[in-house]
Parts: C-alpha cells; sequence; structure tokens
C-alpha cells in the first residue's frame, strides 16, 4: 500500500471523519478548517468536540488554519465544505493548486444559483484539474468508529478513481469504483428531497409501507431526472443512490428528515427551521430539483407535492392523496422501453 | 367501478387485509380458512384475533370453510396460503375452478422440492389459467387499518393485470401494473435472505451504513441472479424488489430480520427458530437462492456468506470481514456492460 498525502479542507463531522479513514490508512493528513477557535479546541482537546464528539483525533493528523500551507505538496485535496461554499474555497486555493492534484468532493448538494454540479463549478474553475466525487450511504460518526461503511468513487478517468479507491480503502471502509459522476453526484444531492418526503409521511402518522413507497418511487423519478441530465440510470440503484437514501431515511441523524417530520407535524417552513436550528440542505434542493424537472420536461410528483408543502403552503395530507390518487400507472413505462414486451 | 367476486384463500394476516381492501372496494369477498376453530373465532368476534388482532372484520366478507363453495361462481381466486402450501391447494381446487378465474398470488416464496416460482407451480397445475402476482412493500396491519400503501401486479397478458389492477386500487392501497413475473416473484421471495443478513449486521452491533450497503448490494445480486433466471433488472429496482427490502429491514414486523438479529448475536440456529417459533422462509430461501447462484454461475458474495453462517456454522463476524476485504470493486461490473464507455 503506498503513502499519499492528502489535505482535508473542512473540519466538520464528514471531514474529520474521513480524516480518521486516511490516518488508519497511514497516509499523511492535513486537516484544514478556517475557525481559529475550532483549531484551538482541537488542538487542545483532542476531538472535534462539535462536530464529532467523543471521538479521539490522533496527533498524526495535521491540523490548519491557512489552506496554503494545507494543501501545499500533498497528492489530493478532499472538499468536505458546504456545498454552496465549494466555488469560494475552490477560487481562494486556485493560485496555489499544482496539475497533479487531484480534487475529491465529498460534499454532497447543488450550486444553487447555477443549479450546477460540484464537479461542474470545478470544471469552471479549474478546467483541467483531476476530479472525483466520493458519495454513499455514510454516516460519519459510523465510519469515524470504524463500523463498516461502503462508498462509490466516481470519476471520468478510470486512473483516478482507482487511485481514490487505493487511498480510502481499508477493511472497514469499501469503496466502489463508478464512471458515472453526473450519477453520483445527482444521487446524493436529490435524494435529501425525498428523504424530506419521508419525514413528512412520518410525521403524518403514515407507516412502513408508505415511506418504502415514497423511497422507492422518490428515487425512481430521481433517476428519470438524472437521466435526462446524462446521468446513467442504473447508478441510481447503486450505493449513491438508494443506499444513501435508505441511510437518510432511516435515521434521526438526518437533518433533512427531522425537518420532514416537523412540517408533517403542523409546522410552517419557519418554525421547522427554527427548531432544527441549522442549514436544511433538502429544503434548497427541493427547489432546485422541481426547477429542474420543469427545464428538463420530466415529471416528478413527489418532487412536485414536496415542492408545494413547502413554498406554496399546500397541506401535506393533501399532498399524499394527489400521489395515491394519481391515474393507474404501469411501475415501469417511464423507464424501460416496453414496446417490445407482448402488451 | 365494476364490482368483481372475490375468493380469498388463506385467512392469515395478509389475506385477511387484503379481503378488507376489496371490501372497502365494494367487491363481493369469501375469505376461506382450513382451520374451523379459526371460523368460528372469527365469526363470533368479527375479528381476526390470531393474525390480524383489533381490526374488525364488516359482516360482509363472507366466510368459509369448504374452497368448493368459497371459489363458486368468483372471478378471483387470490392465494395467501404460505408459499410450501400453495401446489397442495391448487390440487385440491382444480376440480372446480373455471377457466375464467383469473389466479391471483399474493404469497411470497419459491417452492423448496422443485426450485420453482409459483406461476411455474400454477403452470404445472392448470397450464391455460390465467394469473397475477400480487407483491410490493405491504405490512399487512398496515393496509387493514387504511394506511397508503403501493403494490404491483404483474402478469403476462396486460388485461388480466389491469383487471385486478382495478378491482384492487383504492384511494389508500396504490396498485401498479409489470409486465415481470418472475421479476415480481424473485423479488418477493429472494429479498428474505437480504433481510435476514440486514439482521445479522444488526445483531452484530453495526450501524446503518453497514445496513443500507448490505441492502443495496444485497439486491443487486438477487437482480443478477434474476437475470439470469429470465427476469427483468429493473423490476428489482422497484417496489417489488428494493421497496419490499426496505420495509422488511427495516421493521421488527418481519420475523427474518428478527431472527437475523438472534443469528447476529450468537445464537445457533436451532434456538433460534426455537425463540421465533414459527417458520422462517428466509431460512429455505437462503439454502433455495445458494444453490440457484451455483446452478446459474452467479456470483452472489453476500447470499453465500449467509448461507455459511446458517448452514456450516461461519461466525457471523467473519462473514461481515469477508465482504468487506474482497477484491475492490467497480460498482457496475456485473450489470451494466462498461466497455463502451472511456474507461
Amino acid at each position: 500500500m503506498n503513502c499519499y498525502s492528502i489535505a482535508v479542507l473542512g473540519a466538520g463531522s464528514w471531514g474529520t471523519a474521513l480524516s480518521l479513514v486516511l490516518n488508519s490508512n497511514n497516509h499523511s493528513v492535513n486537516l484544514w478548517m478556517r475557525n481559529k477557535q475550532q483549531y484551538t479546541n482541537i488542538s487542545a482537546t483532542g476531538e472535534n468536540t462539535k462536530y464529532l464528539p467523543q471521538i479521539k483525533i490522533p496527533s498524526t493528523i495535521n491540523l490548519f488554519t491557512d489552506y496554503i500551507k494545507a494543501i501545499e505538496n500533498t497528492d489530493i485535496i478532499l472538499l468536505t465544505v458546504p456545498t454552496q461554499k465549494v466555488r469560494e474555497v475552490i477560487q481562494s486555493i486556485k493560485p496555489f493548486i499544482k496539475p497533479h492534484q487531484i480534487i475529491v468532493n465529498a460534499a454532497k448538494g447543488i450550486e444553487q444559483k447555477s443549479q450546477l454540479r460540484i464537479s461542474q463549478v470545478i470544471q469552471e474553475e479549474l478546467p483541467n484539474q483531476p476530479y472525483a466525487v466520493l458519495s454513499g450511504p455514510s454516516h460519519a460518526e459510523e465510519a469515524a468508529r470504524n463500523m463498516p461503511t461502503t462508498v462509490v468513487v466516481a470519476s471520468e478517468k478510470k486512473s483516478t478513481a482507482e487511485l481514490v479507491q487505493e487511498v480510502f480503502m481499508t477493511a472497514q471502509f469499501r469503496v466502489y469504483t463508478n464512471p458515472d459522476v453526473a450519477g453520483v453526484e445527482l444521487g446524493g444531492a436529490l435524494k435529501n428531497v425525498i428523504a424530506f418526503g419521508a419525514g413528512i409521511a412520518d410525521g403524518l402518522g403514515f407507516g412502513d409501507n408508505a415511506r418504502a413507497a415514497l423511497m422507492t418511487r422518490g428515487i425512481r423519478e430521481i433517476a428519470r431526472l438524472g437521466n435526462a441530465m446524462g446521468a446513467n440510470i442504473s447508478t441510481f440503484a447503486g450505493l449513491s443512490g438508494i443506499g444513501d437514501l435508505i441511510v437518510t431515511c432511516t435515521s434521526m441523524h438526518s437533518r433533512n428528515r427531522r425537518a420532514g417530520i416537523l412540517i408533517g407535524k403542523g409546522k410552517n417552513m419557519e418554525q421547522t427551521l427554527q427548531e432544527i436550528g441549522m442549514v436544511v440542505e433538502g429544503i434548497t434542493t427541493t427547489n432546485v430539483a422541481y426547477e429542474l424537472a420543469i427545464k428538463y420536461g420530466i415529471d416528478m410528483p413527489i418532487t412536485e407535492e414536496i415542492y408545494k408543502v413547502l413554498y406554496e403552503g399546500r397541506n401535506p395530507r393533501d399532498a399524499v392523496a394527489n400521489l395515491m390518487t394519481r391515474s393507474r400507472k404501469h411501475e415501469m413505462e417511464e423507464i424501460v422501453d416496453t414496446t417490445n414486451i407482448d402488451w
């Protein structure tokens, strides 16, 4: 196993957890954070008390608040900053990046103002930089505690994907490769819309049947949109699609799901955001997904109902009733060409 | 909405719940049970106290212990008897069935001795009878309580599928059609192997990441086997595949999952069966799936490990370690032909 040098930009729960995974693989890890107070805290306590409490950060992980020093002489720059901050971070480090440094993005989302995926944002800012996206069903807390976790790394270049796979793979952290960058990015971002919807169903007091149906039909409409945007349908049936959706919808770790539960219980968006007290990515993403569905002419009934609940004050119960009483459907008509089947 | 006459054979939780759905749609429902004691109880209490307690069975549902009378003059015969009993029931009613009566099977499993799907069993016994299978993410308790539920009906004949869809569809019970009988039957049967595996992971104390990975990779290997057996890959990404697996793996209603948890906690198969106290379909199905994988030459690492835990005494923790440390994989290599992709 070769050893690499990796700069991890962003010391939230996921950045910290991935630093631990990389450190356990004997790589050299530079963990960068903007916040000086956080730097002082982690240095003093050996713990990221705010984002990943009660997990020891070994002293072999180097801490930085200066990104120029953090990325210097590294092979890989891993981004774990919030999606809407990625462009800003990239613009800051741009003058200091070397052509061989691989950018790996592990944040999930779509840039709101441009409706671009992260790879497209980076493509605009650093057109020739090698790039991969890492995504999948992975609560940071579990990965940090060495509990079995699997993820997908996608890149347009096979050699890039395979190198990143080699760098991250441990006996507890299993990495699959995939050439479908668009599919992996869109699955990770759009699944939050459905997690939000699953939360609404839970909040309304519906059961496991309704939630499973929402997840199954939800990933399918995401796959339809993704396909129109250039992604491979089958990626959405993989770890970064349904896999990530399963983790998000069945856990109280997810802010998106928790926010949906509050909406389902009758709170409005303002009350919900106040109670969660943090950014709820799925609310922004629902807006983006709704606009993309119109732009690409894709029928996305679940996304549309969630959008109307969030932005037009539709009663959540009416939204579910609308979904259940749509005209009869053939399960596969939107994806599979059934013209050659004998019915 | 036309009204039909339906014989429901089997008064377990699912047969009773579907009788309630059909009754709410104003059909004439004949609910048959073999057990005279059960007949007396339901008649006296208006409730199926053993299998679906605390839910009122309206007197408009006709109860029978004589199957000849139950099926007489009906349009549809709905089977909800245990999989291993289907052939016996079909052989009993065979002399009394009319050619126009549609058999709808709602039991999930594979006939063990023949390794045949239920449609194939019925094809052997009643070669020209119209047939459909009904499957999907559907706890009986929730469907019986009018909680939103979606299912799939598959038939080789479109007109049969659409008629069954019309008969079952209500504002709370949404029915999709699908031409892929093999895919719907195999998804419903084989998902129990993975539910069992998810239970083992839970029993070992693993987290949401591991369970989501098992489910996602599990349905994928089932899809590979299904495809080799003539099913459509994309059916496994639908309600009767991943949808049903999600419901099964995230609920304590599932005996398969509960049994897996006990195995994961270190009990052996005998102790587990004793503690569950009922048939655990997934144990039989794991054996069948393992044999089918060999027969069709399909690589099914998860099924193989679960088989070895169940039948060869492999330590569950070693089984997970084996799965996590297999050689590096490309996510789609087994399904998607990547030879045309530029890597």
